[in-house]
C-alpha cells in the first residue's frame, strides 16, 4: 500500500494526520506548507506523487480562509504534479451552516466551497458529521460521509450506562439527529425550544418538550461554537429536575467565550471530537476528547482497495 | 410586458397556468405537447420566442417522469429557438425527498434533477416550498424560493383564529417548519414521535412531545402523500386529548390510499395548496384548496421587471 | 473477471440482462429499483461496486421516461458510489428519431438525452442500431455503436438463401441502410417511395423504385412502430408481384396497433431482436426473435479487457 | 440598427461578406486578418465591439484549417472585447461529412468542430444545408440551419419549368434531399445507384432506380467536390434515355478535377451557390452560381430583431 | 445610469471603493460583509441588484485569503440574487507572482484563483499591472487589464522632469517593464543583476548593467513587497555614482520591514498608487501616494456604456 | 511497457518520432493521417488502443494550422476508440507568442489552443521552452514542461568552454532566459535593445548593455524565426568588439530569409534542437541541431511508470 498511497496534512490539524498516518502506517508525505512575507499561502511537495492516490488531511476550521485556501492550493498542486486521485479529507467542513438562502441575497457558501473544491481538482470528499446531509448533494464527486454517532454511542454504553437517560436536542433544527442517538440508544427524547416574547421580541422563554424531571440528560449537536445554546439549554434542563446534564458535541469549534461559558455551565462533562484541533488555552476538565483517527485510517484504507465504507456503519 | 414575456405550460397543471397567466394579463403561448405512438414526449412551440423571456410552468408531480421529461424538452425546444431566458417555474419540486445519501450506494436525484435542469439549459428555478432549503443549493442558477407560509398563516388568522391554538410537527424532522409557523402566530409548538419498540421492532409506539390537551392543534407539513403519518398523528393527538386538529400541507401529492384514511380519520379539515392538480376522483370534503397563482403571478412580474422578490415575504 | 466486472440491470429488460449474465459469467448485481407510491423511481444497489467496471442494461424503450430516469438514477448512485467506471448499454435508444430540428421550435431529444447520460455520470455507451449514426457525436464519451446486420446476414442466408433476393427499403430515408445490407448479400435494392397527391394532399400514392416482381422481398429497417408504413410497403410489393415478402427491423417498438396491422398484412415474416422486451400480448407467429445478447456479452467483455471491439464486425 | 451590430468577415469569402453587408446595410467592421512571417494566424479588430452583437462571416472551406482557426480566433478576439452575442456565420460548414465513426479508430470531426466553436465563444451557428441535419445536435447552442431549397426550387420554376421533371438523388444517401425537391416540385423521383460486382470488387456497376427515360433529370446534392460521382451519375442518366440531364448542389467544393469533369460531361448545367468562393481559374460556361446573400442578410437581420426565421421558409 | 448600476465594496479597501463611487456619482451598495464568531466570513447585500451590473471592489491584498474569500462570496450572493453581470474590481490581484511552475509540484495559484473568480460566478475582471501579462489568458471571461504606466508618465513629467533620466529595472525580469517606460519618455535604460558568487554561492554581487553615473534614477517595478531588493538596487546606484534615485511601483504589498528599509535607503522617495490600502503605522514621508480611482470609475462608466476602454490608453 | 503504451505521429515530424520510438523501443502505432481531396484532415488509427496510454507526437509548427487540427483530430480520434490516457507531446507549440492581450481586440491564441487540447480531449501535454511560462497555466491538465537548457550547457561545456563567455540577450524580454543560462554556466550577463529615435519613430538604434568587448558572446533565445533580430544582434555586439558571436536558439522556426540573414551574418554558429523539421532547402554549415528526442523518450517513459520527471532536470 505505501507505494501509491500519499498521505499530506497542510497546517490546519497536525496531530490528526499523524495519528491517521500511524494506524495507516503510511508515513506524512513531506511538504512545506507556509505564507511568504505577503500573506500569501504556498506549497511545495517534496515527495513524488505522480499515479499516486494523495488523500489531503485539512478540516476547515479557524482560520478557516487560511486553511480552505490552503487546501485548495495543495490540491491544485497535485493535480499539476500528476497525482491519479486526489481526495480531500475534511473531518471539519467549514461554511456547513451557510448552506441555504433563507435571507434575501446572501450566499450559499457552503455550496460554493464544494464547487471550489471541485474546481481546484479533487476527485473525492471524506468528511463527518456535515452540518446539513444534503451538502453531500452539492457535490458531484463521491463523498464519503462519516458519522460520529458509533463513537458517542460506544462512548455512552461505556461511560455512562442508558439507565434513565434523556437525549435531548437543543433546539428545533437539531431534532432529527437528536432523534438519531435516542432510536440506537432506546432512550427518550426531548427538545428545549426557545422563543421570544412580548411586544418587543425581547424577552427570550425557554420550554423543555418532553419530560426530563430526574433524567439523566445527554444534549446531542453536531457544532459547538460559542456555547452559548447548549450551555443555556444545560441550565434549563437543570431547572426543569434534570439529574445530570452532558452535552456531546462532534466539532469543537469553540469560539470564544465558549470555555468561561461551558465552565460556568451546570454541565457535567461536553464530550467532542477532534474533527479540529483545540488549542492548549482552550483546555478544560469538562472537555472529553474522542478521537475520529481510527475512523478515518479505516476509511481512507478500504477506499484505497475498493472495500466498502458505508459497512464500517453497519 | 406582453411583448416579450411568454408563458408556456406542459401537460402536468394546465390549470394553474391558466390562473397566472389571467392574473399577469399574459396569454399562454400556444405550443403542442404531447405523447407519439411510441410513449416518447414530444413539444412544438407555435409562437417565436426568440429574445423573448420564457417562463415554463410545470410541477414535476405524478406522472413525475414523465412531467420532468416534458419539462426538459419544453427548456431544450426554447433554448434552440434562442429564447433570451428560461424559467423553470416548477411550484412543486419532484424528487424533492432523495436529497441526501443517507444509505449507501443510492442516488441523490434532487441533486440530479437539479443538474437536468440546468443541462437542458434553464437559466432560473422558481419553486415553493422545497422539501430542503438546501436544495437550493444543488444549483448555481438563481432560484426564487417562494413559500406558502404566509398563505397558510392568513387562512388560520382569517378562518380560525389564533385562541387555544398548537402547531404540531408530524414527526421529528419537520420540526423547524412548525417552529416557523408557531414562531409567526405566537403559538404553542409540539411533535409527535413515531418510534418502533420490542424484539422485531414491530410495534409503533407513538409519543406526543408538548402539551396538546384541550387545544385546537394544527400539524404542518409541506408534503401529504399517502397521508399515513398525518392521519395517524391526527389519531394520536385526538387521544391525549387535543379539540380538534386540522393538517395544513403545502403539497398535495395524495397517493392512494391518502384520500380514505383522511375521510376515515379524525381529521376536521386539510388545507393544501394548488401547486400539484387534484384530479376530480380525489376531491373530498375535508380538503380546502388554496391557490398560490398570485404569489405565482407577482414572482414572475417581478423577475421580468427587475424588482426584488423577497420584499414579497417582509 | 468477476472480481471488477459489475453487471447491473434496471426494470426495462431482465431477461436480457439474465441473458447477457449467463453468456459472461458474471451474476447480475443485487439491486432494488422501484418506485414509491408518490410515483418517484429509486434504486438501491446492494453490492459493493467501489473501483468496479459497472454495466448498466436498460434498454430505453416503452415507458420511456420512466426507463430513461431510472437509468440516469442507477448512473447517479453508481457515480456517487464511488465507481470506477460506468458504462450504459442502451441496446434501444429512446429518442433516437429526434434526432434533428426539421421544424421550428423543436427539441433535439436525441441529444438531450445524450446529455444528461453524461450529466448523471456515464463514461462510455454501448447501443445497436443507432436511427441516425450521427447520434454517436451526440456524445463526447466512447461510443460503442453495434450492428444488428451481421445477424440478420447470417439469418438470411441460414434459413432464407439468397435466390431472387431483393433488399427493400420501406421509404426514401432508410434506403442508406437497406444498401447496406443488400451490398453484403450481393442482392437487388428496390424503394417503396410514399407520396402525397391532390390539392389537399390527401391521397396516399405509394411508388416502388426497383425491379420487384416475381422476388423474394426483405424489407429493413431500424424501427418498427406502428408498422403502418411496413405493412403498406408490404401490401404494394405483393401488388407489384413480390413472390413473398419480409420485414427485418432490429428494434421491435410495437406500438399498437403494430401486431394487428403485421398479422393482417401479407408480410410473411417480420424478424426483429429482443434489444427491446415483447409482452406476452403482442407475441404473433409471424415474429421471429433473435438475440442480441451474444453480441452484448461479447462487446462487454471486450471493453473490460481492453481488447478491440471493432473486429467483431470484419 | 447600425449602432450594436457589428459584421465582421476573415478571409474566407469577403466577396460574400461584402454582399451581406450591403443588402444588410451595415459596413463590415474594419479589422486585420493575416499570418505572420511563421504562418500563424492572427486578427485585429479597429472598431469598438463592445456589447455588440457580432456577425463573423466565414465559411470553412479551402484552405479548410486555416479558415477554420481564422474563425476560431476572431471569436476568441471578440469573448476578450466584451461582444455582447457572438454569431458564427458559415454558410459552408467544412468536415460535415466527417459525422460520424463509421469505421474504427477515426474522428468525428463536425462534432469537434462544433465543440471548438463552442470553446471559442460563439454563442450561435448561422449555417445552410448541413451534410446531416444531425449536425445541428452537435451544438448546445442556436443553430439557425437555412435551405438553399427555396432557392433552387425558384430557379427551376423560373428558368427550367417542371414539365417531365425528373428529380434524380446521385446515390444512396441522398435520396431524402432529393426526394424533398421533388415534393415541393410536385416531380418524380429517381436514384443513382452504385455498386461494385465480381470477385475483386472491382468493377463498378451503375443502377438507375426509376423512371428517367425521355426526362429532363435534375440531380440534386448537398455538396460537389471532386464531382466523381454526379458526372458519372450524369452519364448513366444519359445511357439511360434521359433528354436532359442537370445538377444542382449548394456547395461548390469544386476539387480538381471537378470542373474538368464537369466540362467532359453530358451535364447540361451545373447550378451552386456562392456559400463558398469560387476562384476565377474554376470559371466554367456550365456553371451558375446562385447567391445566398439575401437570405443570409435576412436573416441576420431577423435574429438582430428576434424576428422569427423560420417563418422564412414557410 | 443609476437605476442598474450598482457598485458594491468588500472589507479590503472602502477608502478607494468610496473615491470610484464619488467620481462615478453613484453611491456605494449598501451591503453587511463580516466575520461570524467562528471566523467565518458572511455577506448581506441589501439593496435590490436584480437585472443590474454590479460592480465589486475589492483587492485581494493582506489579508489574502480573507479578502478573496470575501469576493468569492460576494459574486455569489450577487450570482444567486439575480445580477445581470457581475464584474470583479481587483486593482491588486494577489497570488499573481504564483503564476508559473517553475518548480515541481507547486501550485499555480493565480490560474486557481482565475477558476475560483469564474466558478463563484463573475463575468468580467479588471485589474492594474498584473504581474505577468499572460494572467490575462488564465481567464475565458473578459479582462480589462488597466496600466498604472500613464499616471507614473505623467508624476515624471511633471514634477520630475525627463532631463539625466534613467529607467532602471531592479532585476533581469523586470527589464520589459522598465523598456517600457524608457520608451515613452524617451530616457535610457539600466538593469540591476543580482548573482550569487562563490563555492557555497554565499556571496550575492551586484551588478549594474548600463550608464548611471550622474543621472537621475528611476526604478521601476509592478509590486513592492519586504522592499529589499529595490532599496539594495538604490544603494547599489548610488555607489555607481547616480545623482539621485527613486522608485516608482505600482502595489504597495509593503511587507514589514518594507518601511523600515525604505526610510533607511538612499532612495529620495517612493512613488505606489493605491490599488492596495496603506494603513496609518506604514506611513513615511518618503512615500508618496497616486490614485487610480479616477483610472477605474472611467474605466467602469465605459464598461457600463459599452465605450472603448483601451481608447483610455491611446 | 509495449503493451500499453503507444507512441503515434501525425505528419509534422515524424522523424523526431521515429528516434522517440528508437530510444522507447517502442514501435509507432500504425495510422493514416491524411487530406482527402477537399483539403479536410482525417486520420484512421491502425492498431487497437482501446485501455492504453496513448502519446501524440506532434509539434505544431508550419504549415501550423494543419498541424494543429490535425493533432485535434488525432486527439479526438483517441478518445473515442477509448484510450485509457492521451499526451499531447508538443516540443514545440505554436502560437506561444500570442500569450496576452497587448492591444486591444486580439486574440490570446496560446491560451485558445489550450482550451482546444483540452475540449479535444487530451490528458496531458508535454512541451520544450514554451514561450512564456505561465503557458503551462492557461491548462487544467498537468503540463510536463521541459528545458532544453541542459543540452545547451553541455553543449557549451563540451564543444565551446566557459573562458571569455558572455551571455547576451538580445532583446529586453529575453533576458530572464538569458539570465538563467549565464548563472549556470557563472558567465557574465549582457543585453542588446533595440529602440527607434527620431519624430517618426525611423531610426533604430541598437545599445549593448553590459561588457562584450574581446567576449565570446552566446546569444540565447527560444524561437529563431526570420532571425532579423539575433542577427542584427549579432553585428552590434561585433561591431561594440565581441571576439565572436555565436546564437542558441531551441526552436527553429526559420522563416524566410531567416537562412540567408544567418549566412550573411557574423554569427559564427547558430545552435538549434529538432523540436522542428528543418527541410533539406533550410541546411546550412552554420546550423548545429541538437536533439531532443533523449528528453522526450526519457519524460515519456517516466510518465508512463509513475515516475519523477522534474528529477530530469536536478
Amino acid at each position: 500500500m505505501q507505494e501509491s498511497l500519499v498521505l499530506l496534512s497542510g497546517n490546519a490539524h497536525p496531530a490528526l494526520a499523524k495519528k491517521i498516518s500511524e494506524k495507516i502506517q503510511v508515513p506524512l508525505g513531506e511538504m512545506e506548507v507556509f505564507k511568504f512575507a505577503d500573506d500569501e499561502s504556498f506549497c511545495k511537495i517534496n515527495v513524488n506523487i505522480r499515479k499516486r492516490d494523495v488523500f489531503v488531511i485539512q478540516p476547515t476550521c479557524r482560520p478557516v480562509n487560511d486553511n480552505l485556501m490552503e487546501l485548495l492550493i495543495i490540491i491544485d498542486a497535485c493535480k499539476r504534479a500528476s497525482a491519479r486521485s486526489i481526495t480531500a479529507v475534511v473531518p471539519y467542513y467549514g461554511y456547513s451552516r451557510t448552506d441555504k438562502k433563507d435571507q434575501p441575497r446572501v450566499p450559499i457558501t457552503a455550496k460554493l466551497v464544494a464547487d471550489l473544491l471541485t474546481t481546484a481538482g479533487a476527485n473525492r470528499l471524506i468528511s463527518i458529521d456535515l452540518h446539513a446531509e444534503s451538502i453531500q448533494g452539492f457535490f458531484n464527486i463521491p463523498v464519503d460521509h462519516l458519522y460520529a454517532l458509533p463513537i458517542f454511542i460506544r462512548y455512552i454504553r461505556e461511560e455512562l450506562g442508558t439507565k434513565d437517560l434523556v437525549i435531548v436536542s437543543p433546539d428545533a433544527g437539531g431534532v432529527a439527529r437528536a432523534r438519531a442517538h435516542a432510536k440506537r440508544l432506546g432512550a427518550e427524547l426531548a427538545i428545549v425550544d426557545k422563543r421570544r416574547v412580548g411586544n418587543q421580541d425581547q424577552t427570550e422563554v425557554y420550554n423543555v418538550i418532553g419530560e426530563v424531571k430526574g433524567k439523566r440528560c445527554v444534549l446531542i449537536d453536531d457544532i459547538i461554537d460559542t456555547a452559548g445554546s447548549i450551555t443555556k439549554a444545560g441550565e434549563v434542563l437543570k431547572e426543569r429536575g434534570a439529574k445530570e446534564v452532558r452535552a456531546m458535541v462532534t466539532h469543537p469549534v469553540l469560539s470564544p467565550p465558549a470555555i468561561e461559558r461551558i465552565e460556568q455551565s451546570p454541565l457535567e462533562e461536553v464530550v467532542v471530537t477532534d474533527t479540529i484541533p483545540i488549542p492548549p488555552e482552550k483546555y478544560s476538565k469538562k472537555l472529553t476528547v474522542l478521537t475520529v483517527s481510527e475512523l478515518l485510517a479505516e476509511t481512507i484504507k478500504r477506499i484505497f482497495y475498493g472495500e466498502s465504507v458505508s459497512s464500517l456503519f453497519v
